[in-house]
């Protein structure tokens, strides 16, 4: 378990086809929040490639990479040379030819402390994400680190309370979601202001619910359809870090990229979690129906 | 199913020891909401009541009527006039002598629709429910009424993503959240503020995370502790209406009574939930830890 305050980092990126320059920023990031005394990099969802799910090609397959691979590689050492431990998102490829929307969990020594690999899988236009990932396999499965444990999940899996319980139930310090979410160049600016909040506005429950801090990292930057049938995707950024009680801690802008700082305090959960002691009270004998898809 | 839009209304209240001028004036309330065009009408947690459980004291008990008894029929008779649904939180007394924390639905017919007996009890200082309040045993049941199927909560409840989302599968169409919650009077403003935010936020979610609108009505004023132990309750009043991505389309003072009004859009709850399909997408096969109090 990390001392507390422990400081925490999420970097926002706006991406290019380039994966390697993709992937220095990344490691640049790392080294400029290690200089500021992190000791946790979240990074974004499949943060080394365009958002690729806006259309549906086979050649995008191409982008996986196996784990141990190319990233575990790089920022394996990074991780190692700033103590810092680093999740990463990223595509992967498995041997038997399945795909995962995947984030590994670098440890501050370097080694591969484990994965996640994304549970609720969406499937909505430019968002084809049902046609390259297998839902995840491993269940909601915090992770041990330097740090903390650590309860990752990934973008869509944000919109479902159950998956930051069972992180919690598991014993998670601190809830993480690398994320790419960006707005319809179409709606309207109520529209987007509405969507922006949902977003904000439902981590922020996660860490209410759950007593513990969050730390969501979203892409920025507008990416086209390379198909052209859409009209592409303005991610919002809006990273942001709160704790346990949905308190912002740190937020980052909509529209520019961000090495997104916060210390959080793992003691102030553990005293939250006291002051309002929501899981002594669940009603375990009576949530059956949670797991069926309805009751209608 | 009512047409949409439908006007709903919370009537928040500060109460005196005088049960009958309490109920008079959620009476009055009733008539003003209807000749605003209100069709359901919702009052706070134990409305006719000040909030008793701040001391543990067994001549409070002598506050419990039973169901039927004289809120239903009183409630009853105005539902009927005015062709309105009203939800009226009431304290229940069973033959069997056991008390429960409970809402009662008056149909716009005025006959008792269903009740909601509240399922999460919290027992805090200040909060001694867990005394006063056997938890419920109707479990997570929508009512079935003339404006739509209404998932009724009660206060603590409200911290428990696992019952919004039960009152979903199951079929609500609005999310119901009579409360009693305030301010400790020691509490500096930046704990105020982080604590009815905390509230309003995972509220918001419940309807984001359901494609549900929500209607929230707590209690407002201060009052004493009759024991004299604990400092009092300064109610936060703030109740609310939120649409079904989170966004608010009414918001109570703090401080004052208010009967409170908005539209809600049945047809939009489903609208959003086609597009942003979370229900699709659950994890069934994997949820089966909801019902275990930790894997820790």
């Amino acid at each position: 378990m990390a001392t507390s305050p422990l400081k925490i980092c999420a970097f926002q990126q706006a991406v290019t086809t380039d994966r390697d320059a993709n992937m220095a920023a990344a490691v640049s990031a790392a080294h400029q929040a290690a200089d500021a005394g992190a000791r946790l990099l979240l990074l974004q969802e499949l943060h080394a490639h365009p958002y690729f799910c806006q259309s549906i090609d086979n050649t995008h397959f191409r982008l996986a990479e196996s784990i141990p691979g190319p990233t575990t590689e790089t920022l394996g050492a990074v991780a190692k040379k700033h103590e810092m431990v680093i999740v990463a998102p990223l595509f992967e490829k498995r041997p038997s030819g399945i795909h995962h929307n995947t984030a590994v969990v670098l440890d501050s020594d370097g080694t591969l402390a484990g994965m996640y690999r994304k549970m609720h899988i969406p499937d909505d236009p430019g968002y084809y994400e049902k046609y390259y990932f297998t839902p995840g396999d491993l269940g909601f499965t915090p992770i041990d680190t330097a740090v903390g444990r650590l309860g990752v999940l990934i973008c869509w899996d944000q919109w479902f309370p159950e998956a930051a319980r069972l992180m919690a139930l598991a014993g998670a310090d601190i809830l993480l979601y690398p994320t790419a979410i960006g707005w319809h160049p179409p709606d309207d600016e109520a529209e987007r202001l509405r969507q922006r909040d949902a977003w904000v506005t439902i981590q922020r429950a996660h860490a209410i619910a759950n007593n513990l801090p969050v730390i969501s990292c979203n892409r920025t930057g507008f990416e086209a359809d390379p198909s052209g049938a859409l009209p592409g995707i303005e991610f919002w950024g809006s990273s942001f870090i709160c704790g346990p009680q949905g308190e912002i801690l740190a937020l980052a802008p909509a529209d520019k990229e961000a090495v997104l700082l916060a210390d959080v305090d793992l003691a102030r959960s553990r005293e939250v979690r006291l002051q309002w002691p929501f899981f002594r009270d669940r009603r375990v004998d009576t949530y059956g129906d949670l797991g069926r898809l309805g009751r209608d």
